[in-house]
């Protein structure tokens, strides 16, 4: 296998990538309704004659946490043909987005699998001379949809990606997976992927998220950005019963005071030896009219935890609190989980044969071993539990260059000179692997 | 004076009676929007050349709870005038709703006034054949507007009480006053126009409600409704500041929780030896999103006391403790009183000569002294104290009949056969005082 | 029956009175360690021929709220003896207070039953030149135990009450049960002599309560002394488990955070339709050292009500409160009643026939009919609702008379005037209703 | 200077090593009322013609956490006495323990300087044949005081070290000065010691800690002993009204619900982006009877963090949660700080002098670097800040060895073959930087 032709073959793609990248960012959306997105991933790989997977092939309908009511489906399903899609693949889809190229050599060898994850936040942009996309024209067009933490970015390293290595597929050995997951904002998709078991023979799976600079100059690479957080984002429904405030409050059932006697307690369980951990409760809304004993409350809650573990014991609180205050104030109680992470221990001989392919892309200005990035949660940990629970290993890369502002804000844009670097570094990835393995 | 064909002169009214109520009925108007309402009042009385007040000469508009913005001002007024109301007295109204008649006797003598309720509930009426307005055809044509309490019947019994008054002017002594009150309903108008001072000269001022039957046949009077209990409703707004639950908890300060520590914090402290008490946090709302401390947190409170002193002493508490919960957390606040009543206690004179002036309306089926109806608010009280600060007497009358549910209920109604006998009732206590006086 | 001639002997007895008082009051007894009281009134009653039932007699150990523990019991039979009591009248009692008087006429008739209460409160004397038993040396010798709140007058009249009624035994008719009732305060002893049965044949019951005077002078008499609330007082023990605080919190179950959410929760459900209610947490004890995970938390609650429904209510909500947060913070709970009562309407006809029997006492100024004393609770009000659930009456006197201080103050004392005149109360009503029964 | 000699000297002491913790093993003191402790350290030093300072000579008034009121003060300086202590030596000492022997070569060179704690743990020793110290006879003699931590041992290094590098202060070159810390259980000494600027003059500052043996066998050293928490222990009152809860409620101010507020609250702000935190009510007790609206409340929190600025954020939440919950309840309150503990980081240059000092003594299995110990706290960090604020090093060293129980287990006993190697290493370091000075 020639690497270096390989990799450097990705220069002429520089405009193209530019190109995708804008066309994402223009027409973002959010988690399960990527219609279009994915629609013109699955375009571009077809075009090329790469097999793609997609909708129920690649997605299990029973872990689609936060999936969406019909009628929010067919409204985005209708959006997405509006702006291009092609119809004909967005019916195909069955109602769920996210898509699988697969680019079998023929040849004995490992599967390798890459991670790609295409949703926008949600989020209205900022519309301000100072903000380029808005200068440039690139903008979101979709009200409330905005692609503030690079995965417009990703999109399209994956699908560059996946073209050139199609394109050197005689080269190859093994089999490469390149996966375009939806909905990783708010935890939501890549439980349903793993679950499908398109993971199953994997023997590597490696990601890269695009990321602040470090202190050496950009682009450079992190092979394992550690520190991810398990989440679980839960909604919690109180019922209660109505009655008049003033005559027969003890007929009723305050909804909100349970509510609040749950948070309460919740925040008061939440120190762990195990790990450092989080809660919040974000958003609350109860009752109907001011002199009526209120019959409901909703909220939405999320848990963290620096380990899995400590995590699940917090769950396991907000639980157990929203079900005590329930029985003190003669209320029942109904939870929704949507959306939920776990940590992942990324793999030494991974994350050194990542560096090592690294040396093969000229432009970074700094090759490093792990960032600890703290709060923040990826779903990608399922990938990569479940690759080695079937005896492979994972990791998480940080693809470090200069951004306009922080992920998740209005005004986030990065340096797309760090696309084609990041394509080179999968390819590096892959093809080191496969001529050399890791040492373990 | 002829009391008994004065009295009897109201016959003739039967048929209009219900077809003013009913008129009321379909066309009902919530607090601070009777734009119609008033303006038929207005016409009414001002055909018979009765002299009314109204708008700004009623009404402080410094005391006017819960008034609403310029916009929905405006949308009500229009809607009135689509619904057949003069567009030359609605303007004339520069805002305010609610009208007083005068009935000046020229003649030396006691100031009689009279206060009747004019506004609707916020519910959307039954549509249903069982409803009798709605088999009937005057069911309310206003969403979310339903006169579930019986002030369509004031208002009508106000108008007739007014005519007929009129027409035996000269019979009178002294002046009349008939105030057609707004916003009765959460208690947000009585006191805008005891502050503009249209009862700072009335010697006597009563009111009745109509009321669920007593034992002993319908229709029947109640000369003192008693129980009502003070109330204050409150609309609290807690403002915290925002930051990343997972990254930054330490830099937000959390709206909710503050919220929540405040409402456990009052709710334990409304016992009060000086009176029977009532607390109710009826809704809340605060936060943008899961991940997210909240910035920001509202909720509606009502507090009730069987006297004032108890209230106000609930009052203070869940002020002091919405502002040491927002010292804890950091957070600040903010307040708006949207309705409030006090309670009055009713004068032994009067009431005795209510039940000797009732013996004058054949129609009763039982006349009774006093009924305690515990825990609902009137604003009514205020012009009581009021008229008893200037040296006069006050009461609440029940007008007991046949009610279809209970009251503030979608499939409310009353026998429209205690009209008339209303009217004769507000006839008989002016004339008999105006002939008698009240025994000290 | 001669009842003037049995009123008026008692004057005979003012002397003794006061000895027999303040023999008492020198040797005051709390609630279930009365045994030199009772051993003196069973003396007393025996020495003059008199039935005496005692012990487990009168008393079922069942309900015996607040029944000490064996060494508190020796210790109290040991001290009663050292203070002049008869050892082998306090050996026979059992471990157990109270007594009841039994005379028989023999011949037919009704059975009327009263009750004294016989025990001090749990507080420190005065001591002090200002109060009247410090400064005429029959303050308290027993530290922690003072009679503050009248009972050493009610035991005083019951004995000579049963004295002459004894004596007139052949002009009585029926029988008469004179009750000696242990543990008033903490309302802990009544119920234990309710089921008993010691009433279950009573026609009637009655007491009287000393009390502070009316408006019209001194000694008075109220037939009827309403406002009792229904309390029950209720010993929380909240059980968690330790672990180090700062290195496995999460192993511990922190009973303190248990405590105070289950205290929060049930301070917000005490609003009731039904009547007005109280709660209070009067004490919490709970941990063992900071850097622990405390795991026991006790604390001392009572609530009441305006009626026993409302206070069942709020008794409900407390064990519910605690069983909840127990729950939430994964704690055990147990609780012990420590005392209970309920409330009890009293009987027009015999308030009546009260009434006319207190004009047979010339010593009283005023004969009123009903009185409001809200807030306390008795535990007469099971005797009374006993009689009346097998057919008979029962209501409860407030005997009017100068005090120098509140109830239950280390000053109080009361006017020994008072005693004849109550003595003479309970023959007149005894005779009264021998004679003329009462209107029903 | 010959090393290996002055290490060797050490052997010689292995019988009195042994002697010496015993005795202070027996008559364990615990914070503050180390006097006979002291006492023997003094002379011990003293008769060795070692100059030591002591009394208010090492302690600085102001900063004396938790120091106990005068009575117990005398109490255990008469049972210092009693115990063998020199009783001039006590009344020397003006009320404080704690002492500092100098050793001044007279040559020029850095001052070293080293802490050894000598207070025990509050705390009944196991009396069972399965204790070693019960079994040989050296379990403490005084109740509620027992040598669980070690420091007894700490002493007796510290005593040795000192008799020893006298005896060689030829071979020296600057100053040592050993530090005898009186209070670190509670962290309520060191800064007092501090605070009196016993350090100011110091280059190096080190200590060491008896500890739960390594994976390597026992005895064995680790340099550095990192994961302190910063914490403050802190009292809480609560002063309310009292009031009848029956009655008045809305008199009283109540303290118990203002307490169970501020505990809720200040359990909710405990997140912290800058570090791991802790917080604990570990007591409360409050109120004084069940009808009384209780007036005080009492009780004991503490609050951890893996860094200072972390811990003082949640030492902030907890006093603006017990302010702002007195202001809902109308109370007041007061604090009184009784322990507390920064965090230090350690030098770098300094670990590694220390671990290659420790390749001189012999007995040592293994040497690591650092170990994480998280959730203790040790005041000793105060010492370590304040020679680096000066511009010294500091560092904290555990010495492994076998433990029967854990610290603060009434079982706890550790391997006396750990303090020969204990005082080498104390001589190792102390020599080993004289000579060769730290490598930055």
């Amino acid at each position: 296998m020639d690497i270096k032709k390989i990799i450097e073959s990705a220069d002429r793609f520089e405009n193209e990538a530019v190109e995708i990248r804008r066309d994402f960012h223009k027409y973002a959306e959010s988690a399960w309704t990527e219609f279009r997105t994915t629609a013109k991933i699955i375009e571009f790989l077809q075009e090329r004659g790469i097999q793609v997977l997609y909708g129920l092939d690649v997605v299990d309908p029973e872990y689609c946490f936060s999936y969406p009511d019909k009628d929010t489906i067919e409204y985005h399903k209708k959006r997405a043909i509006e702006q291009g899609a092609n119809p004909e693949i967005v019916e195909k889809m069955q109602g769920y987005t996210g898509a699988m190229a697969i680019i079998d050599s023929g040849k004995p060898g490992k599967t390798m699998a890459m991670r790609f994850d295409i949703d926008c936040n949600d989020l209205d942009e900022a519309k301000d001379e100072k903000h380029k996309p808005y200068r440039e024209n690139f903008a979101s067009v979709n009200a409330g949809c905005m692609h503030a933490c690079g995965h417009d970015g990703h999109a399209t390293i994956g699908m560059l990606t996946a073209a050139i290595l199609n394109e050197y597929k005689d080269q190859l050995t093994g089999k490469v997976k390149i996966v375009f997951q939806l909905g990783e904002e708010g935890v939501k998709g890549a439980l349903s992927m793993v679950k499908k078991g398109i993971l199953d023979d994997a023997d590597f799976v490696y990601a890269a998220h695009i990321s602040a600079p470090g202190t050496e100059g950009t682009p450079s690479i992190c092979a394992a950005q550690k520190g991810s957080f398990a989440t679980t984002k839960i909604d919690i429904t109180i019922n209660g019963k109505s009655s008049h405030a003033g005559g027969d409050p003890e007929k009723g059932n305050h909804a909100i005071l349970a509510a609040c006697t749950a948070i309460m307690s919740m925040y008061s369980q939440i120190q762990n030896g195990k790990g450092n951990t989080r809660l919040n409760v974000g958003t609350i809304q109860g009752g109907t009219g001011r002199n009526v004993i209120p019959e409901k409350c909703f909220f939405r809650v999320e848990t963290r935890g620096s380990n899995t573990e400590a995590e699940q014991d917090v769950y396991d609180a907000v639980l157990r609190c929203v079900d005590a205050a329930c029985r003190a104030y003669g209320c029942t109680w109904s939870h929704e989980i949507k959306g939920r992470a776990v940590t992942a221990e990324f793999d030494e001989p991974l994350i050194h044969a990542i560096m090592k392919a690294a040396e093969l892309v000229p432009e970074f200005k700094n090759i490093s071993e792990s960032i600890n990035l703290h709060g923040g949660a990826d779903d990608f940990a399922y990938m990569v539990r479940r690759v080695q629970e079937v005896g492979g290993m994972g990791c998480y890369m940080a693809l470090q260059t200069e951004e306009a502002a922080g992920h998740h804000n209005s005004y986030f844009d990065f340096d797309e000179k760090c696309l084609i670097p990041g394509v080179k570094q999968f390819l590096a990835v892959t093809g080191y692997i496969m001529e050399h393995g890791v040492e373990e």
